[in-house]
């Protein structure tokens, strides 16, 4: 594992993996997103786990694995004008294998275009349903000629292993800090390329000194990957606190949080906070039970607090699912702007604190601590920072947090902890025993119906191999 | 009773019942109102109750009968200038008995026009107050000319009964939905002769099958009648869940809903999601207690989650409370869109339930049910239904009713109720055993104070004597 | 004291006492404060209190007495350049004693102007830092010539007393509304002669005749003043429902109140509502931990119900804190109108009651009661007083009071007022035995943290010298 930082410029760097890791043929299971998931071992110390096929994992069951080493169609003259080697898109991801003759017309049911953007190639899968197809820009769908086609898919579907990777960071407390991707997208870079390099990206900042929440990153394929995770670690899943799936957070478009199913956790109030004080464009959506794995963290069973963090949503650029979501469309720039706000996020969720005034009978002599000048100046105005200080003065009463008190004050985050700091500095704010807050956002027990054993599921623990480095701290 | 169905167009078979009663001059008390009721019986198996003059009836007491059998005003020609028999506006309605010659000046404190809209009848009343008048058009008040005129009102005010209806149309549960209409206003058609054939065709479309809740219309003269209705029936109000009052739902305006006392209840959330997925104008006024009957069953000491469903409000269309208010303005393809609005509400009303997820942990595998296709045709956006089923299956943990998912979901009750019968049908979906929530909407046990017996008032049952047929369930 | 009644126009009487105290130059202790607020004995029974410097209050101490006979710059001509006789604030209040003649140079860094408005003197203080120096216009500053000045700052700074005048009218009931203006100024008339004269003007109001509440006016100089009453008098404080600090109460500017730290309580509804249906522009500013004495009255240890009434708010308008803010600056038409704004927040705060319909089953009968005429005059709408009877009796179930009905009705807080005592008159409502509301909105007990006995704070009894008259009703 590398130890060397990544350079001031977070999103050149992330640009750097995403184009290493472009190339490479993904998919729900197999060699490509295990070779993924070694390659990001070179920067984080990532566990890899790896589940047989078949074994159940709540309503759903690992599926076979998929591998594939060339794929293509054959004109008469013996052209591939189809050819996996060049587009990995080219072939629908878990086809089953194929090497037939063919009348073109026999042909066309298993061919994929989009007429409306006729040079790019689509995104097409087939996981639940053994079939197969090609994927291919309309213009050169157009230009098949009538005749006979070889058609190859060499590819192999067979019992095997579903793998992901895993860190957990540990911190002061073991509630947890979730944070998610999915992994399982051939050649498509904002969709999810960018969400794993900013993942890998949080995982060595959180790994240079500890912070208050342990932090688990996941790298998984969609849905199956996160109902395998929960599957078998139901009680992990029961010490988050607070989590963002990453996904699309490479592109030019501006900054949009996706709301948990609770709607005003934490989590999902840092969001708002730190978009709404980046002073940029933004957009805050509520929760649907449709996108990406927030779906099954989100479901009823475990509804944890994990909001979706994107630039341009899912389905809502036109290159989403096709050969356009190429290198062209992630930004440096974007991908810098996105690691930062995760990051000012993840301060919030590390630093919201309920604090206690410990001169709470009218203000305290700000004056003669060396912390207040006032308007003494002559200015009709007080600073931010002193008025920072009054408002955490003020309702540091047990009842409210610093994230409370920013949003009551409409300021921002930083200042306000920066004048917590300062009023426990000089003994005017101690800690809350054991706040009541930390309690009633801690997760509640399940609603009976839901907190039965759920039975025989997931894998046992002897069953799946690991391999990969055990679990540490990132060394900086 | 006719078995005969409403038309495929309900609005042309509530205004052809409309055309029935309009020539008939109801009051609070009387013949008209009694003819009224058993012109229904036609229709629906009404029972008729007659409730004894004299009778208490919590701060009222019910009042003398009234009828009349003609007014008029006589020049000194000997010409009827003011007729009861072309119009039965012309008297005041429950006006005592007059017949007398007086000079015009002596008459003119007992005439009543409407100087704005010189060619209407005004619609006034005395039922309280020893009084008489005439109503008359403005231009045929001006057209009068001093002299001796004579003055016959030949009606009669004497101990006698007030009669209302009622049909009580039994379901799977106790629990009561009220509809009520007031019957006691002579030849006025929107106001409210539209209000009585609605309930007239809900109450037919009610009794084709049954349904959850117990349904019971009331037909009754305004104010005194409901009042009349709630003493003699303290134990069937404390099973009303919801209700309707019905009153002006013919003419052309936007439809318009009064919310109840509660302001939030279900009935409530019913009829404002019913107007806005309806995509036209319409109106939800905060509930004030002033208008129709809903002031009784709103009163604190009932607080019935009673709304009011209209089209243009009391008071708010010119034509109120005047012979302008005739068959010209009500209009059928009016009376159809009311009809229809108000199935939709009790749609809501019987079709709400909490339903408990038999999957909670993560989703189900949909498609491997046949519910789900997912984008897999390659489109970006997943079809409305396939949502439902999402929505349906994230929400439904006890806490969520079909209509707290149809709210959050921004979808149709319709959508999401056909999503909850799929999923049931497929096992995913069970009934909640006895939902903490219809507990919650049940109405609160009164206050102390206002629990307190409330003394000898209403009429003891063997005192009233009831008219019509035996409660039926309508028979198709 | 004298007895007679402010004038008809009470803007004008309060103008004549600013004009009389405008002169005197005020501080946080010292003489001129207690001449001032000897002279307010004239008007009301203000109670003198004289607490010693040293004493500990809370965090702070009582400071040193600072007295002040003259102060002057003379210039090599022997003429007074800056002369404390002139205006009061050309010492910076506080100043040390100083005679020493010195160069341009040395005494430029003690010398304080506004350049943006030369022609005005700054108003600056050195409280609790020992320092000396003059306020003067910006053209005088730059008219001064180089050489040798004497400069003279006749004051005193040594052990004393601080000052402040308490007036208690008692009430029906113990629980108080607290009056709190601070009275430390010297020549400023907005900030604060106008609040002082407001309080007085109130105070002689409040005591023509017993009000529910009992109430407390304070004369104390700001911050050091209220942490000085709140220091000696915690049980009293644990009395107050409601208050209001007065400040910057007569300049031409729109009314503003600033809502209490608990942001909805009584009086912060009371202002809202009092502004709203006065038809005038007016500003609601939400609590912030900075601006006057609620500062102390909302620390979190107090966290009273106690708002600020303002005109233009301080630091707002460009004379605050200068010699601009002078007795043009306030004018008798607005002190008028702040004066008519408070007495109807107070008469909310003293008339909100609870009440019970005692025919609580259905409407009462108003009709033969009297009360009620409804539309039988042909009229399509029910005239404001009808509805407010209407309102009140269908709120008044125990759960509403009558500030929750006029918010609700949306009608002014008189009418509905009116109403209920129309309907007690008749018997048809009653005052709510014990208000379970009264007791929620009474003040919580402390937090445990902050319920511990403060310890040896505050001045023992026994060590505090009285002055003035014992406590009494005031006489009209």
């Amino acid at each position: 594992m590398s130890t060397e930082r990544p350079p001031a410029e977070p999103g050149a760097w992330m640009y750097g993996l995403i184009v290493e890791l472009y190339p490479i043929c993904r998919s729900i299971t197999g060699e490509g997103l295990r070779e993924t998931l070694r390659r990001l071992q070179q920067w984080i110390p990532l566990t890899l786990h790896e589940v047989p096929s078949g074994t159940r994992v709540f309503d759903w069951t690992v599926p076979k694995e998929w591998n594939i080493r060339d794929a293509y169609v054959k004109n008469a003259r013996g052209e591939r004008v189809i050819d996996f080697q060049r587009h990995n898109l080219h072939v629908v991801n878990y086809s089953i294998p194929v090497r037939q003759t063919m009348r073109l017309a026999d042909l066309r049911p298993h061919l994929f275009t989009i007429p409306n953007h006729p040079e790019w190639i689509p995104y097409r899968t087939t996981y639940y349903e053994e079939a197969w197809g090609f994927c291919l820009a309309h213009v050169d769908y157009l230009a098949l000629e009538d005749g006979d086609y070889e058609v190859c898919i060499d590819s192999t579907l067979a019992d095997g292993h579903l793998s992901y990777g895993e860190l957990c960071v540990p911190g002061q407390q073991t509630d947890e800090i979730l944070i998610s991707c999915h992994s399982c997208h051939p050649s498509l870079c904002n969709d999810n390329l960018s969400g794993m390099a900013l993942a890998v990206a949080l995982a060595r900042e959180v790994g240079r000194k500890q912070r208050k929440h342990t932090y688990r990153f996941l790298f998984i394929p969609g849905t199956i990957g996160s109902i395998t995770w929960l599957a078998r670690n139901e009680e992990a899943a029961s010490r988050v606190q607070h989590g963002l799936v990453l996904s699309c957070v490479g592109d030019a478009g501006r900054s949009t949080y996706k709301r948990s199913r609770r709607g005003d956790d934490l989590v999902d109030r840092a969001a708002a906070h730190v978009f709404q004080h980046s002073g940029q464009d933004h957009e805050l959506l509520d929760f649907v039970p449709y996108g990406y794995d927030e779906r099954q963290y989100c479901s009823p069973g475990f509804d944890l607090a994990v909001g979706c963090f994107m630039r341009t949503p899912n389905g809502c650029y036109p290159e989403y699912h096709s050969s356009a979501d190429d290198l062209s469309l992630v930004r440096p720039d974007a991908l810098t702007d996105s690691y930062e706000k995760c990051l000012r996020i993840l301060d919030i969720l590390d630093g919201d604190e309920v604090w206690l005034s410990q001169n709470p009978r009218c203000e305290p002599q700000l004056g003669r601590r060396g912390l207040y000048r006032g308007v003494a100046s002559g200015a009709h105005q007080l600073p931010g920072y002193e008025l920072a200080l009054l408002w955490v003065l003020n309702l540091s009463d047990g009842r409210h947090s610093l994230m409370d008190i920013a949003e009551r004050a409409s300021m921002g985050f930083e200042v306000i902890g920066q004048a917590a700091s300062a009023l426990e500095s000089v003994g005017l704010l101690r800690r809350a025993p054991a706040s009541p807050r930390e309690a009633a956002v801690g997760n509640p027990p399940l609603m009976p119906q839901f907190a039965q054993p759920s039975g025989p599921v997931g894998v046992p623990p002897q069953a799946a191999k690991s391999t990969g480095e055990p679990e540490l701290r990132v060394k900086p």
